[in-house]
């Protein structure tokens, strides 16, 4: 029997790529007066529902959704959980 | 004395909005053959660190700035974990 899993994806811009949101945003809260905030990253967050066999199948599906649409390898990492 | 704190805050559509970019991503899943996955919705990541007196402080801080410029409040909801 399928069970339903939910997904919560996080996609990062890996560390060496430059992140101009980010610093965009970095630089509107320290125009803001929050002069003790650094380091902002932006990345997406994605949640979906699946139905899988178990979790280990519900796990090698988000990896490859992940791989073919949602993360771009060669500038993203990702990670995610199930629930 | 300061301490310093990361945040990781996830910003997301209210579940009345629509979520076109979401719907998109769904579309895209099912041409490419994963048709049991479900319920797509994209929201915001962002991480930041930020140097504050105690957890308190560091907690009330990250509220305001979601609410001032990372969120809108009218659209989306948010939530967030310090380290």
């Amino acid at each position: 029997m399928a069970h339903r899993y939910q997904a919560q994806i996080y996609v990062t811009l890996r560390p060496s790529v430059l992140d101009p949101a980010g610093t965009a945003v970095e630089s509107g809260l320290k125009h803001m007066g929050y002069d003790n905030v650094a380091g902002v990253r932006i990345g997406k967050y994605v949640e979906l529902t699946l139905e899988a066999e178990d979790e280990a199948a519900a796990k090698t599906q988000v990896d490859r959704v992940c791989d073919e649409l949602l993360a771009n390898p060669v500038i993203e990492n990702y990670r995610f959980e199930l629930k």
